[in-house]
């Protein structure tokens, strides 16, 4: 165990909780030193600041098991953390409570591959891009695919139900998984990793795990599903006139592809041009400017020209309807890289213009164009100047509403308004049937909006299931339902 | 109220609790009179046969409401009821219970279709058939398909996850649900019709309600996914060697379409026999009889003739591979009904051969030639002469291995071997990380069996479910879990 004396002491047994950890998992895998803690104790966007004595790296789902026995004897809160990547505080120990945090980073294995099965099984701690190449080395693709690829992992895409940019053809993290292994609260260890397409044997566990955001128990494991290795794919850049012949067209290549939309997402002509001022090497692909873009890919299993024919049907019939303004059908891989580059620069961009309040909701895809309509009216009439910045995967309905600051304004007194526009545009969406978190989960963030917009029937049955699953409450309390 | 007098009375209460349920429902909806109640109490097998002083018939979901909440006063269990179609006595009441029915048949409403959403809400009674109608009549599709689409109720098809031939692409039923709207056991109303492909405020409390099969509550209502209409799609009928060569050829299907496959059922030649024996019409639509077909469709989104294209390129490959011995494709849609004809004339083709004992199993999809194998030799081995009639859905795993009895065997005495029989079956599933009850559900059929197989861990977490949500026991109870 590292020497530095553990920052919590308030419980006089936390000595005696530490070597029975130790006995477990090692010294090694303790980290105590409040540099080793800090990477772990803060939500990336700084919003959340947390505390504990330690985080525990077990190797192992016996270890995990081991570990959260430990911690229900000793009532030590348990924080489930993956690659710590969330953007709600689910992963972060709330200060005044007693609680480690339980990173699953060692347990990294992709335990076995399945391609006859269309299936892989992999390690609560492996990083999404290590399975996303996995899955293509074996011929097949695993579609969950979002910007924090790189360093998230499937425990937490599993754990938030991550959605991303391939959700409209693939489904969420939800709809990815076959069987999962969970470590409950109470130390026994859930073996449900299945591999099957139709068990309909009882009620459907898995289902609350993924979205559970580690208050019911820790997934340590789970069976993946894998999709053939799409042969072509036609990336098109198109400027619509409003949102809502961006519904139009969507609805017009789900039809003529065959339901074999990838990704359809909006932008708006605000974020073209700070990616372009502010990110070097994008480029506006069109002459002219458009108040309105959609980035849309479609995929094929067979690579001979037709899927390019269909995407310049489809642009063709919607250019004559005047549902499409202009358009550019990538020709290679690289251009089809460069129109994603415009999508991927845009958060980073949107930090060079100052302080932005965000939100990720969904409406039904046919609310889209009245929530943009009335949420950009209402946020714009409560402060002037604002500049709102819409994205994202319209296909899905969901669309992250970002309002950067007014040119000029001050940051900190902008941010403070925070609550006041989340109120706002969640109003009208709750109005419109929405969603007030369509991806990013509950977490800290939102437990009282989620509390104050759903139904008491509804955050009721919520608190039954945790109550029946976590009596002790000792699996990341005071998340999703408090 | 009818004025047969009740057939259970052993409640003193029961006319009380009558007439508070026919103040909410009035006398119409409430049957007693024992030719009434006859085809409510009875599974379509046989297998089942129940007891309830009546059947109660709401017309809208505050009556069901109102129900329930009656029930629960009167400690009356709650046995809910759609088209009565389920293979495991899940819909029929025990007759040492003190139960009634409770039938959603006349809440048949499709409340909405949103095109543009690819949705429709619609109430629980809807006759399956009629909601793949009213899609269709919007131009969008309604996937799930099944035998008894004529009469099953889409209620009950949530319940029980139903899954059919077009799981490989769509889903089982739970995949194309998006939001519920649920009578709980206390009488409470869940309103919970999101049409949202983006929702992540909470535990995803519709997954328990989704394959609960009426235990955790009743589902009322439903927003269900649609998807573009197919515009193409071509059907092929090939003999392949042997069930390996099937799941290779699966594959291949799913890369070259672009998981365009939307069914692939696996056929022996006993079921061909028996199909252009006893059913009128059938015939063997290739010259040479093989030991092995598959059913195959594609499905595509413009009809240009690629489709087609693609599907005989698939089979010449596989044929010079000898994965294929023989193959036709349909050219028109009556020869692909044809083709499909075959598939849905072996269940009643099998009647014929005397005495049948059933599994509805599946296991990886790459564990399907092993399962087939050791699971033929075992039954054969116990029961010589005995004729395995594996047939279903190998793209999904899933495969309806029935058992049909010995030429000339005597049937009653056959049929007395069915624990027998599931048991060597069942073990070899389970062994092969297989499920008993891919499509079927528990019900009250496989209730111990499933407590045998499943680890006591997931049976706890079950219970546990069952009892946070229904602590008074009175939905469907001794079903599922008991």
């Amino acid at each position: 165990m590292n020497t530095e004396a553990p920052k919590q002491t308030s419980d006089g047994r936390l000595g005696d909780f530490l070597a029975e950890i130790e006995a477990v998992v090692g010294a090694k895998a303790i980290l105590t030193a409040a540099e080793d803690l800090a990477p772990h104790l803060q939500e990336m966007r700084g919003l959340y600041l947390g505390d504990a004595p330690c985080v525990i790296k077990p190797a192992s789902t016996e270890e995990v098991a081991a570990v959260v026995e430990i911690c229900a004897k000793y009532e030590m809160a348990v924080v489930p953390q993956g690659g710590n990547t969330g953007l709600v505080g689910g992963g972060i120990p709330i200060t005044s409570d007693k609680a480690i945090v339980l990173s699953l980073s060692r347990m990294n294995a992709i335990r076995e591959i399945d391609a006859t099965n269309y299936t892989m099984t992999v390690e609560a701690g492996c990083i999404l891009q290590n399975i996303q190449a996995a899955a293509d080395n074996a011929d097949r693709l695993f579609p969950l695919s979002l910007g924090a690829e790189g360093t998230c992992q499937i425990g937490g895409n599993l754990s938030t139900n991550a959605g991303g940019i391939n959700v409209l053809r693939y489904g969420n993290a939800r709809d990815l998984v076959l069987g999962l292994e969970v470590v409950l609260p109470d130390g026994q260890i859930w073996h449900g990793l299945r591999g099957l397409r139709k068990d309909n044997t009882g009620y459907d566990m898995k289902h609350l795990f993924v979205g559970g955001e580690g208050t019911l128990g820790i997934i340590t494991a789970a069976v993946l599903k894998l999709f053939a290795k799409p042969r072509d794919k036609v990336t098109a850049f198109a400027a619509v006139p409003n949102p809502a012949a961006a519904v139009e067209l969507l609805g017009r290549c789900r039809t003529l592809s065959g339901e074999a939309v990838s990704s359809f997402e909006i932008i708006p002509r605000i974020s073209i041009d700070s990616s372009v001022k502010h990110i070097a090497g994008v480029t506006d692909p069109l002459e002219q400017p458009h108040d309105w873009y959609v980035l849309v890919d479609l995929v094929a299993g067979i690579e001979d020209g037709s899927l390019s024919e269909t995407m310049m049907t489809i642009l063709s019939e919607a250019f004559e309807e005047e549902l499409v303004l202009d358009a550019t059908v990538a020709a290679s891989e690289a251009q089809a890289a460069a129109l994603w580059r415009i999508r991927e620069a845009m958060v980073e961009a949107q930090k060079h213009e100052g302080g932005s309040i965000k939100h990720d909701v969904s409406v039904p895809i046919s609310r889209v164009p009245e929530f943009l309509e009335r949420a950009m009216a209402a946020v714009s009439e409560r402060i002037p100047g604002i500049r709102p910045v819409p994205f994202g995967h319209i296909g899905d309905g969901n669309i992250h509403f970002n309002l950067s600051q007014p040119v000029g304004a001050d940051k900190a007194a902008y941010l403070a308004r925070w609550d006041e526009m989340n109120e706002i545009v969640h109003d009208i969406v709750v109005e419109l049937g929405g969603s007030i978190s369509a991806e990013h989960g509950i977490g800290r963030l939102k437990v009282q909006s989620n509390a104050h917009y759903k139904s008491t029937v509804e955050i009721e049955m919520m608190k039954k299931i945790k109550a029946a699953l976590d009596p002790a409450g000792i699996m990341n309390p005071h998340k999703v339902v408090d």
